[in-house]
């Protein structure tokens, strides 16, 4: 008998400046980097079916532990082996510890060294979470890709918060690397630091030290401005581990994903396009509409010319209007999807640019043309 | 040359006891009959795409004048040519008149012998329908079955003002049949008289006397009790022309419409499936369920083992009603497809039934397998 050669977990494929072209192999499939994950807060992409979303270009999705842990529940979810097969994705899932939406219900919460109790926002009851039982719910949730109980201190929090949020995510990333985990799961490790490059720096060291099978950039986009997240990007992202994933948390728009790309990061999850597009507020390759504005009211063209979407080769701006202003669950289906391709062909055209070496010249024609938002005459 | 065979707007195909299996052609296609209208409000089948109310059997959709006038309006609609092209679907569309929806609105209704005067429930703002106008909006929506403008009273309506509504829905019906239609177009016209069948055999009289291409029991299920509807059916359906499709308006439940094609009706649509879908409430074989009770927090299985649909193959009711009880939009089209394919599932076999003269068979054992609905133990 050989031994099969192990597939290393991330591979970079190609290099264009700092930007990467890689491949992260989970238990459920590969995933093909720079590489966009829908959220599925509870349980599902909002609006859409697991077929649509795969359609959309997706490969993985991101599942929310805070909320699933309280709904359905983890016996129901145990009951069903796991996430994937409750929800019906067989493709990977990459679960959130929980820490970021505990933490933003900062007057629910109380934190220690060894634990963070917090008051479910549904019904009020007391739950404690340690970096132990993150670990333990992510394991009945069965992901691919776990991410270690971090502390996020906000975007404007003080120097002292930060630095303790940092020493707690340290302390907290030992223990979760303590913790067994399922068979082809893996383990990433979340970078705090605000938006000071030197704490960023610091803890990048800090965790990197531990040896994880990816990082990621938590503490972005929680308030700070966004040169200043930029500055940490350029300064830190490819400073990161070369040989694993990278992962920047809960960015971004359209523009933040290219350059975000360009410094070196690989992966990324928002509620951006699904949220946004519920909101009624669509991307297109002429900038952003706000499809409920009067200007759409009679207009037979597509939300976007150039896109290949299923709502855009079927139906119309002033219907797909009409939908959204009559309040209507087929405009969040319709809107989701689309906003959702346009993600996906960012972050595909992204990687077809590294693959032939001209990132730059399509990062600087992308970010020139997205400048140009909103894509309405002024009313 | 010679002339083409005109095809007849519908034809009996074969008849059981009184149960028919007919064929109406309309300038979209054919409608097999028994056949049961999903509802499309506001220009969608509500969560649903054309594509998907398609497979779930439908032939024939119903649009509601009252909401498409308000909105998106009419220079929206009549730049798209009309509904076909603006909403996506290429198969028949039926379409009420207005009013059934302006006379729900007690209040904000002022009914002269002339016109109808309403506020919008939109905005408040007021407009004017009248039999020619309710057809000039109907040809504007393209559609292939205009209803003729009726007056429709309340089931708990005193008998003067029933024999009031039906004096004026007859000569509103001249009216509506002296406005011009867009070729191809039907005009069906509509039989009140409550729940009293000498009323309604009187007002039959009048209305088929004036030769319309289809007829309908209007007023019905509008209040009144279950039984008193069934008496009039019992004794009115079968007299309606037996040349022309019989159309029971709003109506009803899976039973209602069992029991009706046992009287000799051939078309239905209704606001139930879809509604009750939203509700929480699915039709199975075994019975009604609601799915947000807690005893199918963990069940593994199909919202209905006996049905093929999308929602049954692939899911199960624990995530079924975690979607529900989460309030997520992928509930809501979940439990539509599976309810619209229930009701299609209902006409498709009692048509088959009927062709293979086991009509009676089959209505009495889904009448007796329906009582045993709800299907879920007590709580």
């Amino acid at each position: 008998m050989t031994t099969a050669p192990t597939t290393r977990p991330f591979e970079v494929r190609a290099r264009d400046g700092r930007a990467r072209a890689g491949r992260l192999t989970t238990a459920h499939g590969p995933v093909e980097t720079p590489s966009f994950m829908p959220v599925g807060t509870q349980g599902t992409v909002k609006a859409l079916t697991p077929a649509e979303v795969r359609a959309t270009g997706a490969q993985m999705i991101l599942g929310n532990t805070y909320h699933l842990y309280l709904r359905p529940g983890l016996d129901v979810i145990e009951r069903f082996g796991g996430l994937h097969r409750l929800i019906g994705w067989d493709g990977p899932i990459l679960t959130d510890s929980g820490g970021y939406q505990i933490f933003s219900h900062r007057e629910r919460v109380k934190i220690t060294d060894d634990a963070v109790t917090f008051q479910s926002h549904l019904d009020g009851s007391y739950h404690t979470l340690t970096p132990e039982r993150a670990m333990q719910i992510q394991a009945v949730l069965g992901a691919d890709v776990a991410m270690a109980f971090d502390h996020c201190p906000p975007g404007d929090a003080p120097r002292a918060l930060v630095e303790e949020a940092m020493a707690r995510t340290t302390a907290w990333l030992r223990r979760c690397l303590a913790t067994p985990r399922p068979a082809g799961q893996m383990l990433f490790g979340i970078v705090q630091g605000g938006a000071d490059v030197a704490l960023r720096r610091r803890h990048l060291a800090d965790v990197a030290g531990l040896g994880c099978d990816g990082y990621a950039l938590g503490g972005l986009s929680v308030g700070e401005p966004v040169p200043a997240m930029y500055e940490v990007l350029d300064a830190v992202a490819d400073e990161m581990p070369a040989d694993r994933a990278r992962y920047l948390m809960g960015v971004g728009t359209p523009c933040d994903l290219v350059v975000a790309i360009g410094c070196g990061v690989d992966l990324f999850d928002c509620v951006m396009p699904t949220r946004n597009a519920r909101n009624g507020q669509l991307f297109t390759a002429a900038g952003r509409i706000n499809i409920g504005n009067a200007c759409h009211r009679l207009d037979e063209g597509p939300v976007d010319p150039e896109c290949d979407c299923e709502t855009c080769r079927t139906v119309s701006r002033a219907y797909v209007r009409h939908l959204f202003v009559a309040q209507e669950i087929l405009y969040h289906r319709l809107a989701t999807l689309h906003n959702l391709v346009y993600y996906q062909r960012v972050v595909r055209d992204a990687r077809e640019a590294i693959l032939a070496s001209r990132f730059e010249e399509f990062a600087r024609a992308f970010l020139a043309r997205d400048a140009t938002a909103p894509a309405e005459p002024a009313s």
